[in-house]
């Protein structure tokens, strides 16, 4: 199904300004001017769904963005009114602007190293106004299914009731809004709910006085815990989880801790996680000094933990640390240790499922939160869908999404072709064990990928490989 | 005024038991059986008083506390009712319990690192317990006024209308009650209050959606703006720094950070300040970093400030940080870099006087803070008065204490003698350079005392040369 690309015109020009990747008016020479641009439909305006309608844009390409809500921002328009919003009032993002900007549109001077999720929102309210996305973006108009038709063309059913067709569909719809909650055996009868309905320490509940506990140790967890053992509130906090974690701090010597993140694409991985493994004793710590179970993997074997605040709660013995749930039963929960307690609240910090809801489920679905797409966007045998956004890009997402979203557009327009069904198939087992390899196999972790490494990969192998292909292909 | 000195008797075993400063019985063979221990009133059941009377009661001395409130614990007794506790409610100890414990009493296994006030309060009622210090405490019966009479003899008021007599006094109504508040030109006319009053955010004003002003930047200021910039309770938190400070963590690779702090009396002590200065950039990094002011001084030269939490909220703009106050007006507060801000409460987590309420002020008064003590304990002129716990010893108080109060009951008992006023006075002036010349002269450092060197020099030197002077006036 490669319509679009059959008609492909090279010129020298196209050439020169492949090479140096940026988009401008040249790239349109790439195809022959009485051929239309592939109609591109982008699911989603959040983060990946308005990059990805950013660099459509500049490409040239006409595309029209369906979002559910009645504003852009997904997971950072706090209390979204179309529910997929997991931001809690306190929530910091966890990178540093540094390494969080857009590459084409820096942060302002005025943020602070580690911004509140008003001022990410307002970041993306900027980028929006900036490239003119609102006007592309259909409010309050969310996809409801999706179809890819014999012909290869899509088929969009809509809120508004009506159905849409395009030659290609970006899907972008993130993967931070569907709740995972483990199936712990027995019934808990205290109040149950997940870190996404977690608002502040009075809502969606009034936590004070309570006995909670959190289980999970990822962020949302460490932050939630946090929060809520305030001995201002008069809560009684535990916290459950089954792997443990190594935790970071959010500033080393002053500076936030991810600007000494830099993986080199020149040095073998495996000596680099080597050599962050030296820097444990004193980055991290044991966890079992804080009085966590002893983590079931080596430093940044998993996703690290990034709280600095986490270390001092349980060395406070404000927050107490517990092993895995083994049994609920009512209000009572066992763990693996043998020691149980009762409970009021329990939290699930425990992660989100990737979910499609407008796929057919044997279309397109993430069991396990394992989908195997060609450099975490394609989907080896449908030439005209990309995803964009669905991993967990260490250290930072947004230059991440970038660089995916720019890829993308070089496909829609022509200028990259993807390699055969079998070559894809290979390269995704690959990169999997490149990038997930030394990780413990959690759905947390099936989507974690390193930003620099992933980010040159595409810039230096990844684009110039997918244009040798166009010209094979002429 | 030595007259329980004259009669004291020197036995073999006596100086045998001297050697290793432990109490036993052999110390009553130090005074002549049939005359009787002197007299000793104690004021002040907190720490200090808990600790020296527990010393007296070692040594055989007959003493009575005096504690105006109805329990033990002092500024550890939250909510206190004699008005002298400081503690809020979230308040842990900054000193890591392996470093806080009294050496004749561990801390219990199951404490965390850093205990809550709770746990340091049900720590002093097992030391009491212990050691059977209440059955000579009177209760809700402070001492009104103190004076000494010609004849040497100590003439206590206490609450109860009595007048008591005793040979001895020691003071120990501790340094942290007080309230210190600066006097900035102009007037302010919303709410103002000092840390000393602060409970919670809801106590003793419901702080949310406030604008607040922290003034001062030690232990307690962090952990007030750290609080109250929770993001769930809608304040805006400045907090405004005359000296900024250097601001250090509380665990430092998964140790509690003070087990890495010990000064050695055997190096030079100017050395060890230089080794520890060479650690800023690691343990500290720049306060400029999370826009705090540059310190006036250098690492170390003042007491630096233990937070985890304040360079994270600094970072994270949830607290912004200002110079020193210019001036106060109505409801605006203008800062020395000329910027000013409107503000519904100023908090003045401004530090504490050193008060002697039962003193008159000609008599004993520390104007400034500054009080000169012959080994922070004697008064050069008055050989039965001795203070104990007026200090700020790093890194850790309740062992400065346990030590101070040794040496008090040697100097009870008749086992230790003071020098001469003139040398008394020497060493004061020596002490005080050596101890905090390379501070900045600010009210909270006059009372600065390296712990390790301290209790050095106390065992090895001045026990020994106090029984040597009492040797050679025998």
């Amino acid at each position: 199904m490669n319509m679009f690309y059959i008609v492909v015109v090279v010129t020298g020009r196209a050439r020169a300004g492949d090479r140096t990747g940026s988009p401008d008016g040249r790239n349109l020479h790439m195809r022959s001017c009485d051929m239309p641009a592939p109609t591109t439909a982008v699911i989603g305006a959040g983060i990946s769904g308005l990059t990805a309608g950013k660099m459509l844009g500049d490409y040239g390409v006409p595309y029209t963005c369906f979002e559910s809500s009645d504003r852009i921002g997904g997971n950072w328009a706090f209390g979204n009114p179309n529910g997929h919003s997991s931001a809690y009032r306190s929530l910091h993002i966890d990178t540093s602007k540094h390494q969080l900007s857009f590459k084409d549109f820096p942060m302002p001077e005025s943020f602070p190293d580690f911004p509140h999720h008003t001022q990410i929102k307002q970041y993306l309210d900027g980028y929006a106004a900036a490239f003119d996305l609102e006007s592309r973006i259909e409010f309050r108009n969310g996809v409801v299914h999706a179809r890819r038709n014999a012909d290869g063309r899509w088929e969009l059913d809509t809120e508004d009731g009506r159905t849409r067709y395009f030659d290609f569909l970006v899907v972008a719809n993130g993967h931070h809004w569907d709740p995972r909650i483990p199936d712990f055996p027995g019934e808990f009868t205290g109040m149950s709910l997940h870190s996404h309905q977690y608002v502040d320490p009075r809502t969606p509940i009034d936590f004070s006085d309570k006995r909670i506990l959190v289980v999970g140790i990822g962020n949302s967890a460490a932050d939630i815990a946090v929060e809520l053992s305030s001995k201002a509130l008069g809560n009684e906090v535990t916290l459950s989880t089954r792997s443990s974690a190594w935790i970071v701090p959010k500033y080393i010597a002053g500076r936030p801790a991810d600007k000494y993140y830099r993986t080199s694409p020149h040095l073998p991985l495996s000596w680099q996680r080597k050599l962050a493994q030296l820097g444990q004793p004193v980055i991290a710590g044991r966890p079992e000094r804080y009085g966590l179970p002893t983590p079931n993997h080596k430093f940044f074997e998993a996703h690290p933990t990034q709280s600095v605040e986490l270390p001092l709660r349980l060395g406070s013995g404000d927050v107490v640390a517990k092993p895995n749930i083994r049994l609920l039963d009512g209000a009572t929960v066992h763990f693996e240790d043998g020691t149980s307690s009762d409970f009021d609240v329990v939290v699930y910090a425990t992660g989100y499922n990737i979910t499609f809801p407008f796929f057919d489920e044997d279309f397109v679905s993430a069991p396990g939160n394992h989908i195997p797409l060609y450099k975490r966007i394609f989907k080896p045998g449908i030439d005209n869908l990309a995803f964009v956004g669905f991993a967990q890009a260490t250290p930072t997402l947004f230059p991440f999404v970038e660089c995916q979203a720019r890829l993308v557009a070089a496909h829609v327009i022509g200028r990259y072709r993807l390699p055969s069904v079998d070559e894809m198939e290979r390269v995704i087992e690959a990169d999997q064990r490149k990038y997930t390899g030394h990780m413990l196999d959690r759905p947390r972790h099936t989507q974690q990928v390193d930003y620099f490494l992933y980010e040159h990969d595409l810039r230096v192998h990844e684009l110039p490989a997918g244009r040798k292909r166009v010209l094979a292909h002429r």
